[in-house]
């Protein structure tokens, strides 16, 4: 029998449609479950290419209890590693971000090349072998400039994801993005709920004014306008200016047991960028691009991530969870690495429509968890502009299933 | 076997006339079967009429994980409803008190009526049934202008302390009164230490020179004072003149079986009002009374509140557990609601002598609390003056014993 | 079988040379085995006689959930109480330290003598025998000065510890002694990172400049510099100094089965006290001291304390668990009795050294816990420079199997 026996229970009270029971949600094990079984047997998305650009660049992402190092070695590859010495376990890299020739433990100055080899370590007794105190490795997937983690041994497959989005995002240059802005935010809610959040705009009209600026009612989630006619027409002349360009594709919507949905999708208002007055908010335009007339185009991915590539720039969010009641949400807003900030772009203005929704969405996460803790929570039906909602449960749930069926008697 | 096994365990080691086990009151499991089992199966105080005087005013009240929503309808009525949308289970009130035409869920728009009936939700499966998907009640009962609410689907008797409370207070006219100041204190001691030092006054001398200026020696828990002839002569008069006046009642102590006390007691030292001067808070005197001569009339219910009403002003208190060792104390202050701040009342010198003392027991509980929680801790017996402590002790072990013998094996 | 049986199953994965598995470093079934099992077997440094200088004079000293108050009486003999009340079990003692001519306890005034008899319960009831409610007592040893706790009601044999430290530390006079300086210190890391840290100096040439100036190269744990022959020459020197004024003993490191290290070691660069500038940091010298050629007598008990005796006053650690990850660390910094502040001593000069290595030691300890709690962390290998960390590691298994096999199945 799994210890995580009471999940499979649980488990087995989903009700399709509707929201899961109460302490898939709240719930001390669910969190135990989520960190150290679900979520390590996905991939999770944990940063660009652009937060690593040089060699010795290292950035954290964090998960539960743990705390991983991804660094861009000599030779231009990303990896990652746990961030604990091989010596007595301190971690490594103390700083979210930096850069360093070699990683260096602070402790005991133990020191690690950047593909993770031991290379010194003083005063060691008598056979001992550098060689079996590496770094211990964490898979990778570099897909188009985003970095994939994986925390099991034996990663699931990746390659349609790698296929259907590395081709579609290539011609914005991550390689030749930088980061302008990054903004952690911790949200007091289960990091479920946060990705349920982000998965709908059923909440869009009542909550968020700067975002419905500029987004579009197409393929968000939102249900069409009133006037659907003049609106669809628009949408139409819109498509058929991308497919001029030869950068239009089917929308890619989580294909059977896959986990990814691509989609370039009209903004709204005459918008060329997610911004408040929807003009662009970096003068340099990303990869070839000369015209802002491209809308922009937006990757999902389960668990953890979304990301919107306009012509001028490109937000990523991960998320992970940190406590059953606490989501660690970080956003970064990228912009061609030759932009030259207050002159071709404005900080301030780049980031002003998703600072402003992060929060409010950050808002609504919050009582949602509360209401759920509460005896009075009952599962809930999904309306009909919450299919993605449901999508995202339903992985969940499969995930959940799946691991349970692998976890040791 | 009951998963409170444990519970029954310790509820087996109380000893009479001492008090309960250390893990009864600061352990984790004891919490969660107070705030899970034994709290939901009685009756508790939440707040008085006046906190939702008008159609659509609501008051929230929080126990453990539960948050309840108390709004006066629309037909004057007062009714209650777990405070957690039908859709996606999200906190509908945010703020602890309010006023709203319907309950509107802040996230998806999802609305109800002040009787809990779900009025409207956007774009919904065919099929959906907006019958279903009411509010989830919660049983409440006005006794006398208090609000009792039960989160039992079947609530245990009420009606003797309806019968003896209502009667004694209808003089006060709570319909009548407003809410002139609410404050809100987290103590940091486990509830049942909260209650016992609410049920006794052997530790006031020493810790409580605001409240003994104007509290009488009898009736309190507090000894007579050294000159007792003359002290029992002073209250024969004052209880001859309530005689006079009409609103003289016997003791009513917690009757077998009963969870109530109401007694109207002599103040201290001339006092007509329990302020820091004795004098009136408020000169807008309440329901009939044209003269201050009537001392106060306390009502304490097990197992978690207690009042005055005095002439001029009300005080209660509710107290709830938030953790193990986090109570939240609920205290309001009542005028006539015709009382003008700053003209009739100053809000300062209303709240003057709890606030003092509520600050002084918080502490007292703060180092109950942790001195129990040591291993040195033994079960001690009860002063002859703490014989109401023994009272909540055996309210509460009584209870527990009979909710555990009804939780399913 | 043991409640505490999975830490039976860590203790199995012990490997001889390397740091102990994961979750016996950051597990809560560990802290609460730790607390309640493992630390109440053994003898715990609390503080000195110069924090309890006169009767009535108490220091608390706090372990997990308890707090224990250390209390001189009148007879001048260092007793030590739970700080629990045996009338309803508060807190006695509500500050870190002060005195008091009865122990008096806040809450209802039950009052007793500073030999923990019940002096004063007023309204008991009839039968009531104070004799039977005084406070629970603690066993004490008193070592030169040194305050040692015992919460076994069966504790081990001390003896040879007494021996060995009383007579090295009784030059020092610590009753003639007084705290000039206290300071706490919240440690986020498990205590056994304190504890191994404390243990080392693998770890001071990269993080210890305040620390180095004045800290010898031998018997502290670091290696010998570079220039071996002249610091050898050098030390021989010193030792013969220390022969001449007959204060030279054999190194005492944890003998078989005991807990204790003394150790009177050479100073670096020409230091006669632990200071920045290596001079005297009081002037009126400690005991007969006429001169400061003494170096320091360094005493090091398993499994929370460390000291060090310079001419001119005395450092002091005590460390204890508060929460998995949360260590309290108390440091005293003792002078002459008859030294006067800003005459003979500046508090600034006096602290700077540990007060320094503390906050360098408290940020490596969080990194060395954040980092194995990690999934990436495995058991790591001692360098030859960590024998007295290794030595601490054993006593830690070592009592830890003693504890298990003589808990209660």
């Amino acid at each position: 029998m799994s210890r995580y026996e009471k999940i499979g229970a649980l488990l087995n009270q989903d009700r399709p449609g509707y929201t899961l029971p109460q302490q898939l949600y709240v719930g001390q094990e669910a969190f135990e479950f989520d960190t150290q079984v679900l979520l390590k047997s996905v991939w999770l998305y944990a940063c660009t290419v652009a937060h690593v650009k040089q060699p010795g660049d290292f950035h954290l992402f964090e998960m539960g209890n743990n705390s991983i190092i991804i660094v861009r070695g000599r030779d231009g590859e990303v990896r990652a590693f746990h961030n604990s010495c091989r010596h007595r376990g301190a971690r490594i890299c103390a700083t979210q971000s930096g850069s360093a020739a070699r990683l260096m433990c602070p402790y005991h100055m133990w020191t690690y090349g950047l593909d993770g080899r031991l290379l010194a370590a003083r005063d060691m007794p008598e056979g001992f072998d550098k060689g079996e105190f590496g770094l211990i490795p964490v898979a990778v997937e570099n897909i188009g400039g985003l970095i994939f983690l994986c925390l099991s041994d034996n990663p699931p497959p990746i390659d349609r994801v790698k296929a259907d989005i590395a081709g579609q995002i290539a011609i914005y240059d991550l390689e030749h993005c930088k980061v302008a802005v990054q903004e952690e935010l911790v949200e007091d809610a289960n990091w479920k709920l946060v990705m349920e959040n982000n998965r709908e705009c059923y909440h869009c009209d009542g909550n968020h004014p700067e975002l419905l600026a500029c987004l579009g009612s197409e393929g968000f989630g939102k249900g069409l306008p009133e006037d659907g006619a003049t609106e669809t027409a628009r949408i139409d002349a819109e498509r058929a200016e991308w497919k001029r360009l030869g950068i239009y594709h089917d929308l890619i919507e989580f294909p059977e047991g896959w986990w990814h949905r691509v989609a370039r999708l009209p903004l709204a208002n005459g918008a060329v960028s997610q911004t408040m007055d929807g003009k662009v908010a970096s003068r340099k335009l990303l990869g070839p691009f000369t015209e802002p007339n491209t809308s922009s185009l937006s990757v999902w991915t389960q668990p953890n991530s979304w990301h919107h590539f306009c012509c001028d720039h490109i937000v990523t969010f991960s998320l992970t969870p940190l406590a059953p009641a606490k989501t660690l949400l970080r956003t970064s807003w990228l912009v061609h690495e030759d932009a030259v900030e207050g002159v071709d772009y404005d900080p301030a203005n780049l980031t002003a429509v998703w600072r402003a929704t992060n929060r409010q969405d950050s808002d609504l996460c919050a009582i949602n968890h509360q209401g759920i803790a509460g005896d009075g929570y009952r599962q809930g039906p999904y309306s009909i502009e919450e299919k993605l909602v449901d999508y995202f449960k339903r992985f969940y749930t499969g995930n959940a299933r799946k691991a349970l069926d692998s976890e040791p008697a």
